[in-house]
């Protein structure tokens, strides 16, 4: 059982938002090595066993990689249009990719690599993300592997340590504040909205 | 006539997501005082009038305002679903209230405050955002005055200087940058998605 006091809630949007081809994307908010914030669209990928963990994939070639190395805390906010309510997850962020000694997370990285579209598995196979286009070069058109990662393919985990849940619906609103201590205990409170 | 490049895409998206109801709401990112990254979705309420910035409605009360007067860079994703395209908007941001000299943005403010609607407004008569909510202690219902914004009515306005836009239709998908130079010059290049 998750002790995460956040999941039921979230767990419910997701089931209610469910129809919704964009109840996977979220926005993910990172600091660039000059200190100002970086913000970008990425699809959620599912949670570590733990619960508490989210995954995401990503091009180890992209700037936020190295970025995430330098400045590892992030936030996740995650709209749902159809309930309106937002919840922005914040924690620190880790990395995998093929170097990662942990077990768990190096099968989590196959499995996420085999559960990705053919089109997004396609994107991989592409030029380094960021960098000027070569005019009128075609893109790469053979599809990778669908069960071996390509190397430059990783996962980013965000693992959640403080949750600041907004429903939109109701008037007044409602909006909860979860937090993580030191011993991994979670506590809620409600707060202003 | 705007010298935004990257405006004509921009306005578009806009046209084109008309029927959208959520084309208005954008994550904006900033960066805490602690030097962790925060991201909300807030709504877009239009540009200045010189073309490059972005105006927002926000509450003096709430904890951003604090954290843009000691971080003033914020990054704004924009991701429209009819179209399946993003913008990345970066720059300073920078706060009007009542306070403010500037004679434009002071009518901007007073103007956003009009154009609301009466939901929007009524929020700003609530208790301060972020405080503990005292339980059971029933929320003001009496709108406020319609033409003259409360006191702690706020708007952020980012003036736009960099710019990443991605196109996730077509295969390869495409993805442009614009920046702007000391000069106020744009310049715009087809990048690598």
């Amino acid at each position: 059982m998750s002790t995460e006091l956040w999941r039921p809630s979230l767990d419910l949007a997701l089931h209610r938002n469910r129809q919704s081809p964009q109840a996977r994307f979220v926005q993910l908010a990172t600091v660039r090595e000059d200190g100002r914030p970086a913000v970008r669209t990425i699809v959620w990928r599912g949670f570590l066993e733990d619960g508490a963990r989210l995954i995401f994939a990503t091009d180890s070639r992209a700037r936020k990689w190295t970025e995430i190395g330098a400045s590892p805390w992030g936030e996740a906010c995650w709209y749902f249009h159809v309930t309106r309510e937002q919840f922005r997850l914040g924690g620190p962020l880790s990395v995998v990719d093929e170097s990662t000694t942990d077990r768990e997370l190096l099968e989590v990285r196959v499995a996420t690599w085999r559960e990705m579209s053919a089109e997004s598995r396609l994107t991989y196979t592409w030029p380094d993300p960021g960098r000027a286009r070569v005019p009128l070069a075609p893109f790469p058109t053979v599809p990778p592997d669908p069960l071996e990662p390509l190397p430059h393919f990783g996962l980013l985990v965000l693992d959640v340590s403080e949750v600041d849940h907004l429903e939109l619906v109701g008037n007044p609103q409602h909006r909860w504040e979860y937090k993580r201590d030191e011993y991994g205990r979670w506590s809620a409170a409600e707060i202003n909205p």
